[in-house]
């Protein structure tokens, strides 16, 4: 069997790499040999193996029709969407790691695969080498998914965990983990929880079997958390991790991407460093999780080599992915239930504590300042209590 | 799709209760209603819904052309084999929870399912509701997979993790596992390392290919872990855990079952009472944490459930799970290299110091008793070295 990658980039190299390293494998459990026939990219890459089989014209591959399945590492939207939506009408399966391009087009291009008796297939797109996906999608398919959460972008868990073990600033974390190759140069998207935001809307989508767009996830990343924050966390027992958290009730569904303190009880607690964890609650099955890498070349590619072997074991028996173009029926944003940890000026103190009621004292080494965790109570009601108050840090808690 | 379910204990009714409670999502997911029409038990159940459609006679259901899957959760060989081949052998397929079925007739059913156009699946068998079967066999397939080490049985798990917490003596933690329906009557089977040994041999057949039978399995139960063992342990920073530990190198398989001291950078460190946790390492995906219970009612007839949905959605679209007749090469036993925690009296600490060397000193609250971790040796030369000393216990160290 045929294939072709777009895009010879990290995880395109790792692709070309993996299948290369493990073609015996691979031959036995797709039950045919796989060879990379093309990879396109626009760059040249004297000297590297690669050159044997680099084109720059996507046509001479969409024209092959030897060429059955593609891997779709390119990334972006343009020109991913208009090269994917062409293979698929082609017959010819995707395999993608794209998450911006799954999130914002995963149902039409699913629905395009289905019409041309071919797979669309994203499981590098949430987890890198964990399979979340497919977990998803045919393995915990006898459980009604009650609650996604997820630590599902290894750089600010990296900057978290480094600013909790050595009380690092936020800005030495983040200089520190660019230097370690663990965030981008530009690392507005990581920080921002804009690519967690992407993964959420793909979980939350699958979760729901409908579209769950990226506007209707509220956003907030880790700039505003400060080393002080991570010490009264420390000091209330818990750490504060990124979470994203998808929640399922009386067919609505609801999700958010944010800033949690989360206990040593959660198996969250202990994903750290650039690690990613996911814990799926079903109404059968209860917790699962999963962990493991959730980038770097080879476990993206792994992930990748994965669908390449699904989609050849089972070309032309099209597997079907439930997440229609529909939209998904969201819960009224702000309704969530749940405690906060405040830190905020000591002359608040006394107002805040009776107003927001306490569940739990933390120490602040910052004089003049009080940290503590209020009761439960809803996001409005929460946001309307603080607004007589000086709040410093507000964070949800995950409990 | 009309459907059988083979045993109406513990996992049958949960199977039975699963099926009709999400019916709604798992007819949108296999793409057809699932129903059950016939359940097989010896036993009468009166005034159980289930009596509208028990027979006691398998071959009312062998002999209905209607039933195409069938859920075998009986548990034993004998009739389960005889049951399970027939089935097969008539297009039905068979969807299990039977581990000691499957470990020793798991390649030879699914031939015969292979022949006869059908699946065997096995999922429940290993991990309850943690999807580890699936994720070997369809998601990890890019990947070489080098080792397999887990938790695979709740009931030790949580009898160590009670002697951990609160010094209980291994009598009165396993009393309490019996109290809390955690542990049987009769616990051999889970504290021998018997129900791990069979998950084992599970794990290292799909790992290698082929066939891993439990007699090449050494297994080491948890009957002789003292309190004194835990303490040491944990003044070492570790904890002991049963693990089921699996390699492959140069086609190669060894496998294991035995106690290890665990350390906190290991994940499994970290799964405590009766969870389950698999850590699966590929060559491209690096570490992948497998998490969840182990067993139970609803986990163990999740996982069921889903392999009758995978079963209804690809009727007729056998899948192909690699599991050769042919036995696997096994490493020579002994071979594996690792460091071993010792107790023992403190008239041979000298010497014993000198002969294993020492990387890490315990401390023993027992007078006249040291404990320490050896150096990095194979199991032969160590168990030759110790022939010299009294020792009072030697339990292997997961580094």
């Amino acid at each position: 069997m045929k294939i072709a990658i777009f895009g010879f980039g990290t995880v395109g190299s790792g692709v070309f790499d993996v299948i290369n390293m493990n073609s015996d494998i691979i031959a036995k459990r797709a039950g045919k040999p796989i060879e990379v026939k093309y990879v396109l990219d626009l760059r040249d890459f004297p000297g590297n193996p690669v050159e044997k089989v680099l084109v720059h014209d996507v046509n001479v591959i969409l024209d092959d029709p030897e060429v059955k399945i593609i891997a779709e590492v390119m990334g972006g939207i343009n020109p991913a969407l208009d090269f994917t939506k062409r293979a698929l009408m082609l017959g010819k399966s995707v395999c993608t790691s794209n998450k911006e391009l799954v999130a914002a087009h995963g149902a039409e291009l699913i629905q395009i695969a289905k019409e041309h008796n071919c797979d669309y297939y994203f499981e590098a797109s949430v987890g890198g080498g964990i399979p979340i996906i497919r977990s998803l999608c045919d393995c915990l398919v006898g459980d009604d998914i009650i609650e996604i959460k997820g630590i599902v972008n290894g750089t600010t868990n990296y900057i978290l965990t480094r600013m909790g073990e050595d009380g690092l600033a936020f800005d030495v974390a983040l200089k520190e983990a660019q230097d370690n190759g663990y965030a981008e140069r530009n690392p507005a998207a990581d920080i921002e929880g804009t690519d967690a935001q992407r993964k959420a809307a793909i979980l939350a989508s699958l979760a729901a079997g409908a579209q769950v767009d990226c506007a209707d996830i509220p956003t907030e990343g880790i700039c505003d958390i400060t080393a002080e924050d991570i010490a009264c966390a420390k000091s209330l027992g818990a750490k504060i991790k990124l979470l994203c958290n998808i929640r399922r009730d009386d067919e609505k569904v609801s999700a958010m991407v944010a800033p949690f303190l989360v206990f040593e009880n959660c198996q969250l607690y202990h994903v750290n460093n650039v690690f990613n964890g996911i814990l799926v609650t079903g109404n059968a099955t209860g917790d699962v999780l999963f962990y493991g890498k959730g980038a770097g070349k080879l476990p993206t590619a792994g992930a990748v080599a994965g669908d390449i072997i699904e989609a050849a074991k089972y070309y032309g028996i099209p597997s079907d992915i439930i997440w229609s173009t529909e939209k998904a029926h969201m819960a009224a944003q702000g309704s969530r239930l749940g405690r906060y940890y405040v830190r905020l000026d000591e002359k608040d103190a006394m107002e805040a504590r009776k107003v927001l009621g306490v569940t739990a004292e933390g120490s602040s080494s910052k004089a003049g300042e009080v940290a503590f965790l209020t009761e439960t109570m809803n996001e409005k009601d929460f946001n309307d209590k603080i607004k007589a108050f000086n709040v410093l840090s507000k964070i949800r808690v995950y409990d």
